[in-house]
């Protein structure tokens, strides 16, 4: 069996800059996402905050990155990257070699792993969120917005993630409600007067939801007014939830220490975690400021010490 | 006489990038920098590690950094970034206010400071190095090489930097000289077999340069062979110095607090100095590993950090 020097679980921003940083090290990586983009993919407007590039969609601002990635890994000599397009089920320590198991049951091995498998959509955890995924219950706006036109539709969460959600939907639904659980609406006021401009978005708050309802798809959604304490049955076909997000680490638990978040703990300065050749980047970690260019930046660091701590093998 | 809200010094990727997120949080803001471009303008061979660009030349990258400051500026509402073009020769702090002179100076008033003044070449130090400056002394390859053709010159460092600043020289001078004070190359394998492929690259150990000679230009350097302790007359129009950097961080000396090599010392999850409003980033404070991304990474860290900090006011 291949012993890589290098396994990297995930493929946004990190993850990518990492890969390009192993390839050109020359060490032999694999690098394992179910799909390049990491949250990128499911950003709603444009990125205007990645140095070089003054406006870029999130695919597009991928794409350039994926493309990168394979040529770089093209011009390694012969220690191209491998990609396995998978999720990651466990990683395990056994020894100084690490085996890290994938969802689709294959085991692969190396002495270092960084980890830059990001963060996930939060869930709203009501009744009927699960059973209407992908019949109404949406995480990833850009990816289902276009499928909402002429229809009514929630937006969950009434942060920037929300409002920019609901802006995006805006060109394709009839109607949109942006629902808040608190009193506070903590989206940027940039982004609040182009939600009224639409002249089609509600926002309402004081949301608890309850429930999803529906038959085979999505057809309301329940939610109790925490001011009134009245039950509200809301007539909509979709429902985008966006009330922030979890890092995606539940498969080092018990390998690595974590903070109050689930976030890894790491050595800020080399990526270093808990555990020996074990490396975390991007918004997996407990980095406070979760940022493109912070994650690419960390993506980089842990590469580079990844490198370092191979120098011993 | 306007107080802005935070000033920026340098004009690298970490200053760059702090300014773009200062504009699109609407900080008044000040830049304050001789040139744009800190090292990356001095790199004498192509960037292929800056994710997103798979090769891109270091004045190119750059320009679209620059741009990319100008368009966020422009955008911000009336709170745009307005730019200095000078060096600073003192920070100072009363009360809670910063008082920022530049050589010029002149002196401007912040709320917050962000340091990202980068690093300057570090100098050999050696009789006739100053007065030779800009006749035939140079500390950058990209900038000064195109003036050597036909000519020998020397290039003092072993490292990538040397070994790429040669690379680069080989295009236009007739003969280069590699000088390493050690026995020992540095430069990784791909630059060595680069060097060689010239034809036209000779690489020297053990020298220990001495003296920079010559009457209105350069016409030799003088080395001591560290093994055979003889002094030798290298005959040479060109002197091009690649031995490192070193933090330019003197002008907030007795201020913040410095690790051993003058590097300010940070948290390194807010970018937060020991004098509270102060922040640091990219190669000016001790992070490790000195990268563009990573730099970059930095500076937006800092700014987020530095309009945190500004909310109390």
């Amino acid at each position: 069996m291949v012993v890589y020097d290098l396994i990297i679980i995930g493929g946004g921003p990190a993850g990518i800059t990492a890969g390009i940083y192993a390839a050109r090290q020359k060490l032999n990586t694999l690098l394992i996402t179910k799909s390049f983009g990491g949250q990128i993919a499911r950003k709603a407007v444009g990125i205007e905050n990645y140095p070089g590039f003054e406006e870029i969609s999130g695919l597009d601002l991928i794409k350039k990155f994926e493309k990168h990635l394979r040529r770089a890994s093209a011009r390694s000599d012969g220690h191209k990257i491998d990609i396995e397009r998978d999720g990651v089920r466990k990683v395990k320590k056994i020894g100084e070699k690490f085996l890290v198991q994938t969802t689709g049951k294959n085991t692969f091995e190396a002495k270092a792993v960084i980890i830059a498998s990001g963060a996930d959509p939060r869930p709203l955890e009501v009744p009927g969120e699960k059973k209407f995924i992908g019949k109404g219950v949406s995480y990833c706006t850009t990816c289902d917005g276009p499928l909402f036109a002429n229809k009514k539709v929630a937006v969950v969460g009434g942060g920037n993630a929300g409002f920019e959600a609901a802006i995006f939907l805006a060109k394709f639904a009839k109607k949109i409600y942006i629902l808040e659980y608190s009193e506070k609406i903590s989206a940027d006021v940039e982004n609040q007067e182009r939600v009224k401009k639409t002249g089609k978005i509600e926002v309402i708050i004081n949301v608890q939801p309850k429930e999803v309802k529906g038959e085979k798809f999505v057809n309301s959604l329940v939610y109790l007014n925490g001011k009134t304490e009245k039950e509200v049955n809301l007539a909509v076909e979709g429902v985008f939830i966006e009330i922030g997000t979890q890092p995606a680490t539940s498969f080092v638990k018990g390998l690595v220490d974590f903070n109050e978040k689930d976030e890894i703990k790491v050595n800020p300065w080399t990526s270093q975690t808990s555990c020996p050749g074990l490396f975390a980047a991007g918004d997996a970690d407990e980095v406070p400021y979760k940022q493109i260019v912070i994650a690419a930046g960390e993506g980089a660091k842990a590469a580079i010490s990844a490198y370092e701590y191979l120098q011993k093998f």
